[in-house]
């Protein structure tokens, strides 16, 4: 069965180098050497911190958005791609008692979160994993990964850069963008 | 801090006297005499089986149905619901790979999961804990967590009852019922 567990661990192994930890929201993270992506848990002791996620269903998007997002994008692990971002991110209370209309509103008729993310595909892949719900002390909501090669780093920074001004960022209490190459 | 966290012990402690064990669709679970509900972890030594599940945001309901559903419900609790069911639910995967509005359509608009609810508040307390994003290799995707008066017993056959024959329960593909009482 494959996993949809996956474990960052990070640390002094893994074939990602970590090129910075910035603080972005709230508390940051422990600046660390590597970056190992290990599929399933991973013991406390293998690093110097540790993150956890899951994938699962999708939360926001309609069935016409998914197909659109399904055709344009691309897997993780390709050659070229030697650059990659851990972006751990956690929304505030406020945004977990809105209503699912309400957060879809947000996320997309405001914020345009997938219309965003589609107009940087194929060149940046992503995959997102989902921390809120494997227990009830998770220090993230969400973990999201990006892999994309040198030349698409600068559109990288632009879409990360319009996503945190939209509507929905203001939801957002903490947030750290870990830059990764692999070597 | 409250846990969202809930851990189901079936064994032999508890206030929840077991009066069936009642497998409706799928494999079923292993009698047992008592039900124990704790907050937080329990080690998997305590009983017999041990199901865990986490309260999480709304992923359906819309602000209007949630304003109902807050005006009416009632809490956990209460000195006269002397009677409780947990009953565990998983849906297959057919259902997970929809998208959010074509669940919440097969949800809401065919199945009126929420309407039919509504009209067994206060009577029914409920409390639904997920468990499909707890780990990737959970029994169940969900434990609803039901209690009521002896009075309330036949509108609650009828709750369920009407549940069970909606289109939305044509995507579960595992079912147990469990019924309690408390000595």
């Amino acid at each position: 069965m494959n996993s949809r567990l996956f474990t960052f661990i990070g640390g002094t192994n893994g074939p990602w180098r970590v090129r910075s930890v910035t603080k972005v929201i709230g508390d940051g993270l422990d600046p660390v050497e590597r970056l190992d992506v290990v599929a399933g848990h991973a013991e406390p002791s293998q690093g110097k911190w540790l993150l956890r996620g899951i994938t699962s269903n999708e939360r926001y998007v309609t069935k016409a958005e998914k197909q659109n997002l399904v055709a344009k994008q691309q897997g993780l692990g390709r050659a070229g791609s030697t650059c990659a971002a851990l972006i751990p991110i956690r929304k505030n209370q406020e945004w977990w008692i809105l209503s699912q209309e309400e957060r879809r509103r947000v996320f997309e008729e405001s914020s345009s979160h997938v219309a965003t993310g589609l107009r940087y595909l194929p060149a940046v892949a992503r995959r997102l994993h989902h921390c809120r719900d494997l227990s009830a002390s998770e220090p993230f909501d969400f973990l999201t990964w990006f892999e994309y090669a040198p030349a698409a780093a600068q559109a990288f920074e632009q879409l990360v850069a319009e996503l945190r001004v939209t509507p929905e960022w203001q939801y957002v209490d903490r947030e750290v963008d870990i830059r990764l190459e692999r070597t």
